[in-house]
């Protein structure tokens, strides 16, 4: 619980890293819109509920928190209105995340952005209601049967903890081709304990066809240890190696730093729901893209186009605030100056991609 | 909205001033305790309900924002205990507050909180889901029918805004003797504006059956003006005057000066409740409490043995937001020295109490 603690505390909405990384989840938000939208129609169509209760797990606090949410909301509101039903089901919507997310800044933008939404869509809009639920996703949240639908991207690949028993993985810091498979059980062990929860835990909440999309940072390969999910950690590992071998860091300190993280195959993730047994699987699906998650109509200034820093910014975001609670604050600046080099460096050689893995489930009678 | 928004802003757990505020509710809750217990027993025994959910409104975030809370949850566990029932209801707690409250000290304090309920509790304690609901209580917060429980103690007396058309009330800051009766009325028509305005949106959020145990400031005599209620804002306007004589107070800005605050007598409060229609009232008491809730038990010093100083640092914590968004801070500990002397006079000469009115109702089929 520590350690991914560490890792949801990253970046509140005037952080400017934290904006960095949101604009490559907002990437992948769009992508899987369509997933979205076929599940929240089918939802509503199936069993026109009178209340729609929907869960946002891993909300974080940023531009992101409440855009699927709106997004579901919308289309549900716009399937009222072709059907010509005149009564907008009632929404009530959960921002979970960790009880260390900001969402006193969460909970003050909610009149502005309800406005907003009213303003947008004006009487189609249902009633909403909505609430915050701080707790880990690895244990209940909910009561049960009261979720219609649940939605999380770029949370679900975050391990509940560091798996025990790898502390033969000197000088990685997640899974390499390096690691002894010892070290690939365990990260494997973790997932499938994990996830597993996970899906236990969501199958008590939603109501019988409730509807689950999840998107988690994944791979195509079958070998945990494929570049696709790996290459970006092995690439930072590389970074505090070299400040290692300069002696910048003490060896000892690195050898029992890894990473609470795993990126699934979708075999991985078919096999957990199949085994789990609570949901039928609609759709899995992979999709990449670039590190470089800026494009130019999104661009900024002609910064952001350097892609070695908007990646290296990225990656900041995410592994800063884990990196600082281990090696201390005083080296963090070094520690990215140098992984922005070694990135921009392969980034001019070579095709460089993170794999999604998204999954769309329904849950059983 | 802007006003009580800073009314409910000031206090975090840390803070002095609201420890000392909090002390008198704790003091009232527990005298109201009674009640809430006769209220959930009720509520269980009759419906048996799989889930229970409770919205404690104005919870605050401090040392009593759990607190009745934790005390239905231990009712109902005991009852079941007793019962012979081996599982125990789900519990879903809606805490609710301003968007402008510290809710993440709430969510942060809850995994602390949970861990000691189970140990205390054992085995007995049921599931329990805790949420944040932001928002004003003058508006619906939850879906329809999704409460079964709703309490909310000293926040209801407060308005959602100062009474429109009290120009004329100079020199005081809430109603008084001296008040014109345009003023009294102003304020008895907002009271009734926003209390059912808040039993209309309860009543569509309440199950049938569902219960709503409310305590507010108020008054046991028909006269609004009357001491019970008014006192304590009289002197507080006394000390502010005085100010105003000499010149350390533009005259203009005390009499633009008013509390958005109305303590209504029971007869008040029964009127509203029959004319929305929802309710029947299963209980409405009086209760009175002294302006110093501190006694020998609870003192930790012999400073707050001193009953001026100790009513002065509660009437801070609820005034000075309010009073410093109006008057500026400057002046804050001139007026609280001269509203500490007044007041130590008063108590030291004639019985001065705040008086509770509590009613118990029951959502009517």
């Amino acid at each position: 619980m520590e350690v991914i603690e560490v890792l949801h505390m990253n970046g509140g909405i005037g952080d400017t890293s934290y904006a960095n990384n949101s604009l490559l989840q907002q990437k992948v938000i769009s992508m899987t819109k369509p997933i979205r939208e076929q599940a929240i129609t089918d939802l509503y169509c199936s069993s026109l509920p009178k209340k729609i209760c929907i869960a946002e797990l891993g909300c974080s606090s940023g531009p992101n928190t409440l855009f699927v949410v709106s997004e579901l909301i919308k289309t549900v509101s716009t399937i009222c209105k072709k059907l010509g039903h005149d009564q907008s089901p009632e929404f009530q919507v959960y921002l979970n995340d960790l009880p260390g997310n900001d969402f006193n800044t969460i909970f003050r933008s909610l009149p502005g952005f309800h406005a907003n939404l009213r303003n947008k869509m004006g009487s189609e809009l249902g009633p909403c209601f909505f609430t915050g639920t701080p707790g880990s996703f690895y244990d209940r949240l909910f009561p049960t049967e009261s979720l219609h639908f649940v939605h999380s991207s770029y949370s679900l690949h975050f391990l509940s903890k560091v798996p025990d028993g790898i502390e033969s993985n000197k000088r990685n810091i997640y899974m390499a081709s390096t690691s002894p498979p010892s070290v690939v059980k365990a990260y494997y062990d973790q997932f499938q304990t994990d996830f597993s929860m996970f899906l236990k835990c969501r199958s008590e909440e939603l109501v019988t066809g409730g509807r689950m999309v999840l998107t988690l940072l994944g791979r195509r390969s079958d070998d945990p240890t494929s570049k696709e999910g790996c290459y970006i950690w092995e690439l930072l590992a590389t970074a505090l190696s070299d400040m290692v071998s300069e002696g910048l860091i003490e060896e000892e300190k690195l050898n029992s730093f890894n990473i609470p993280k795993y990126t699934p195959c979708p075999a991985e993730v078919k096999t957990e729901v199949q085994k789990e047994g609570s949901f039928s699987i609609d759709l899995l699906e992979v999709s990449e893209v670039n590190w470089n998650a800026y494009n130019d109509e999104l661009c900024p200034s002609d910064e952001f186009k350097d892609g070695g820093y908007n990646v290296t910014k990225c990656m900041r975001a995410v592994a800063e605030p884990i990196l600082v609670s281990h090696f201390g604050k005083t080296i963090m600046d070094e520690v990215f100056r140098r992984y922005r080099e070694i990135i921009a460096d392969r980034m001019s050689k070579e095709r460089t991609e993170f794999i999604n893995v998204t999954v769309s489930m329904t849950r059983k009678g």
